[in-house]
């Protein structure tokens, strides 16, 4: 069984979550991937730089500058943050974006109607698999940051979700694989800020059921869709849950939300 | 034959030089690694945080913010931007820094009699030489960053020459290797500004000759002692040159400073 694990912003911007997320991980037993995006530290330095965040339609807009602070953020100080701390758990890791042996292709976003900027929608077989696997075979850790590349020396932007469930759904046609998309929530809720209204199992009918009702907030949206379109694609079991407990929801003893595709 | 060619902050920081080093650089026949540091990235981007050169002694103390600053940007930015323009050339490429796969293990230097902060100092048998070879045997160039890392979770900073000759010489031990010290000057110069004034062959007699005679100036001392310390440990040849002509100086095409470790 091979387990992917997104771990977000919330837990990287945190050294004692992100602590506590080593912690757990390298006691799971099996093959592991991370994936993780950035967090407040690229929107920090780019306030620090007085670099301005372009919104359009009420979505930012990667320019250049933001580009490279991505890139110096997720895939420089984070991914070899993370790999560091592994290292010194003796959990063998090695962090890797898109460019990074072809690892994750995607193409760059048509300008029109909006130019979004250095953003990137991953090829439909963008993924090098047989990297992610011969890693895996040298018990190492892949640590992939969420940033792509388009084969012409361009790096992309693209959501860390997104590339969490691409990858597991890639992995998944090989071997049983598994995924975690985690953040410092216990998973779905009812209430975004109360813990105990947590949704245990969701399918496609209790989500269009939520949907309806206003009963998600958006921000949780595109982590809801990465789970589906995973489940879809045969990754089993899909959670959406608290980074920081990922070993006991893997082994089934620790709440989360299981995402399924059924009906 | 492996190549090993370390490019220098003149290199990074020029997109036309750079883009000039990549294209003769994918020509270049066998098995290759290039390592990196900085630039003036590096420097431009802790001016613009605010964040003060802490100098001892007229040396560069890395503190914890200019510790990030230099994996942000030699880990970050210019490691993956060198390998999407590589993949761009449809040379395969993936980039390290020393954390990644226990690539390149270091020990902090003692804080006294001075701190220099988070500097590290290659362990003797610091570098994963099968990690390299294993990458190389999948016609994967290695992009190496001039970051290490103690073991214990600290990433630490480290001379990128120095690397770049220790790399060349645990790997010399397995098979011939090269290296060329690459910068954007024609080799080591009786006269910094003036490129007709090469010493085509620095032998450690005629390099005693020219420190009694200062006629070596000091920017230019860490890149002839790391290029001894390759060449006495059976790395050759060994150049230092000028980076964009790399693949005619390997050929014997082009000037440079030849580096042997003969009296």
């Amino acid at each position: 069984m091979i387990h992917v694990l997104k771990i977000g912003g919330e837990i990287l911007d945190d050294e004692k979550l992100l602590s506590a997320f080593i912690n757990d991980f390298i006691g799971i037993e099996g093959k592991k991937v991370i994936v993780h995006g950035g967090g407040k530290m690229a929107t920090a330095l780019s306030k620090k730089l007085n670099i301005e965040t372009e919104l359009i339609d009420g979505r930012r807009v990667t320019n250049a500058e933001m580009l490279r602070i991505a890139v110096m953020t997720y895939s420089g100080w984070i991914s070899k943050h993370v790999t560091a701390l592994l290292q010194a758990k003796y959990c063998n890791a090695l962090s890797l974006c898109g460019a990074d042996g072809n690892l994750l292709r995607a193409t760059k976003r048509p300008v029109t109607p909006i130019d979004f900027g250095f953003v990137g929608d991953l090829d439909a077989d963008g993924i090098n698999v047989s990297l992610i696997q011969s890693l895996l075979n040298q018990d190492i850790v892949p640590v992939i940051s969420a940033i792509t590349h388009d084969g012409k020396g361009n790096l992309l932007n693209t959501n860390a979700d997104t590339i969490a469930a691409a990858v597991a759904a890639a992995l998944s046609k090989h071997q049983p694989t598994s995924l975690l998309l985690g953040f410092a929530k216990t998973g779905v809720l009812l209430n975004a800020d109360d813990d105990t209204t947590l949704v245990p199992h969701l399918t496609q009918s209790v989500h269009e059921k939520m949907k309806s009702q206003g009963m998600i907030h958006s921000g949780i949206l595109p982590k809801i869709s990465a789970a589906f379109y995973a489940a879809k694609l045969g990754v089993a079991p899909v959670y959406i849950g608290n980074a920081i407990h990922c070993q006991n929801i893997l082994n089934g003893n620790a709440a989360a939300t299981l995402v399924t595709a059924s009906i």
